[in-house]
């Protein structure tokens, strides 16, 4: 196949968002849109170029002070009936627009258009951020190659409606089980009913405020709410057991150990099952990659209130935000679309910053 | 086949009780076991014999004043390795032997060795006591040949282990469900946490105090029990929908609907979906066969807690109690049993009761 992302294309981030959406590359299948990515990428002198699986790496070596880094994955969740891509007015509709190959293309655009940055950049465009985290390109550098990912600062182009998110917050589940004793509900005051025994739970829950707290500038607004609940063996049953499931969303201020220590405090008295957790990410705006970033942009940041990938560039100590074209509402949409004056700005405002 | 229920089978309720188990009869199975105790009854010059399906009705025409019905359910449980019989010192293990072939061979020996008891009677041997109330006997019988049911009290010989168990309480499951609005678990307030609003449902049910009432020197004891709850659409999801059953058993001098006015006050501002609902039945130990019956067996009766077909006579203005030799407990378990001591003892209780 001749690679459909010609110098032409290359030259116009509008046109590359689209050629790199008709190129399918749901999770696990990015072979062929990672070649291409990897093909043009070698073609330009001043990038030296290496790929892990299909995760591809391009990088300066122009002997700058400050090394920032460029990221976005190459694959999207599953196609649904939304491929190739259509234009309606303003409007890129398709399987990945949005989430996030409208990002991806103002890197690549950058990439090879861009010889001279104002800082060493580090490009990487990565596989399967869509599904597991043992498959995740990103993941899988930061344990093989972890220099790849030697930087000051990282954007990573993920949608934020052209906003500035930086850091995000952690998250956490866990699983508290309530004990009974089974009996005949005709006898019901020999058992104990371990569904009534979560009304406590409950009401801890009910009675929790969760905080507001501001980190440079970017406000995190917590939350702690039961996702699931399940009790009862039938319908004439005593039930014995009765299970729920509570989701913390913390602030960045907290870490995993700290917000389980959180959890613990609400739910004294209660054992509890941890089974699901992932930190979060200071905004870490103070580097000054990041606060020239800022004033290129001219927007003050907010707090990234999902978990995104930035958690794993702040776990190696590189302040990270996300800034992309697309809208997160329509991420995973079977009506994904991205805002062509969204790329078009993007675009603009990178080179602002970027150029020399 | 030889009908084994022969004369000297017939003679020893013991003896009865074992033949009567080893002729297999699981719920919509009953036919031979109706066949042999249809056959055993046309025998007995002194009662006349009708059948409907296979349930099998036999009465004297005496001209008392007063008509007792002995009625006792011929299905069983699915066997659980526990046929034929096995005896054990002075235990007969077998399914069926405590629910309620003890109890039938204790109407079945009555039937055919009391030719001239004081009151008339009526012996009602029935089928599909243990499944869907559509298949039930008893109820087949009320809807197309409610003549048959003509009586002044009835005993049920459930298993009571020898103990005298008047009416029953009413059974009602209703569903609540609470409402909220899916969200993020990320942006938890812009939802409302439908799990959490059942928090209210879970407290009206830790400050229930259930009513213990006394009838005819009956005690029931109700009770309020959640027997499921389900809540919960994905771990990152504030859910929009939560669901509760709760079933309340209650003292027989509630009705239903009443009943139900009781369950509408206690979760008043919610709305009840009814599940499930019988009612309950008085213990209606003033008739004189009652109180005959009373003085015979020389104890004190105690309400039945769980809801047994007593309720269907209650329904049909007939007082009705259980008195059977099983005992409850073992009541569809694989070791189930029952003591010969008791069937004796019910055996002479009722001779004592019914002789001239």
């Amino acid at each position: 196949m001749a690679n459909p992302l010609t110098p032409d294309v290359l030259l116009d981030p509008v046109v590359l968002t689209r050629a790199l959406v008709d190129i399918e590359s749901v999770s696990r299948d990015e072979k062929v849109i990672a070649d291409c990515v990897e093909d043009v990428l070698r073609r330009a002198d001043h990038l030296s170029v290496r790929r892990l699986g299909n995760t591809v790496m391009a990088r300066t070596k122009l002997g700058h002070a400050q090394r920032v880094i460029l990221a976005g994955h190459l694959d999207t969740v599953p196609v649904n009936d939304n491929l190739p891509s259509t234009v309606v007015d303003d409007l890129i509709y398709g399987c990945g627009t949005s989430d996030m190959k409208s990002g991806v293309a103002l890197a690549l655009h950058l990439a090879v258009t861009l010889p001279d940055p104002r800082y060493d950049l580090t490009y990487l465009f990565y596989e399967a951020e869509e599904i597991e985290s043992e498959f995740n390109g990103l993941n899988l550098v930061a344990q093989s190659h972890p220099k790849w990912l030697q930087a000051d600062f990282a954007v990573l182009l993920e949608p934020t409606y052209g906003l500035v998110e930086a850091g995000c917050q952690g998250t956490m589940r866990v699983r508290i089980r309530t004990a009974g004793r089974r009996a005949h509900t005709a006898r019901a005051w020999r058992g104990v009913n371990a569904i009534h025994a979560m009304g406590e739970v409950l009401r801890r829950l009910e009675d929790y405020h969760p905080r507001t707290v501001t980190i440079d500038g970017c406000t995190y607004r917590e939350g702690l709410s039961a996702v699931r609940i399940d009790g009862g063996i039938a319908g004439n049953v005593v039930p014995d057991e009765c299970s729920i499931d509570v989701n913390l969303r913390f602030a960045p201020d907290r870490s995993e150990k700290q917000a389980l220590e959180h959890l613990q405090e609400i739910f004294h008295g209660y054992e509890l099952e941890v089974t699901d957790s992932a930190p979060g990410a200071l905004p870490g705006l103070s580097a000054a990659p990041a606060r020239e970033f800022l004033a290129a942009i001219g927007l003050e940041p907010a707090g990234k209130l999902g978990w995104t990938d930035v958690a794993r560039f702040a776990a190696l100590g590189i302040p990270a935000l996300n800034y992309g074209p697309g809208d997160p509402a329509l991420a995973h949409a079977p009506d994904e679309h991205v805002e062509i004056g969204k790329i078009r700005d993007g675009s603009a405002t990178l080179y602002r910053w970027l150029a020399p």
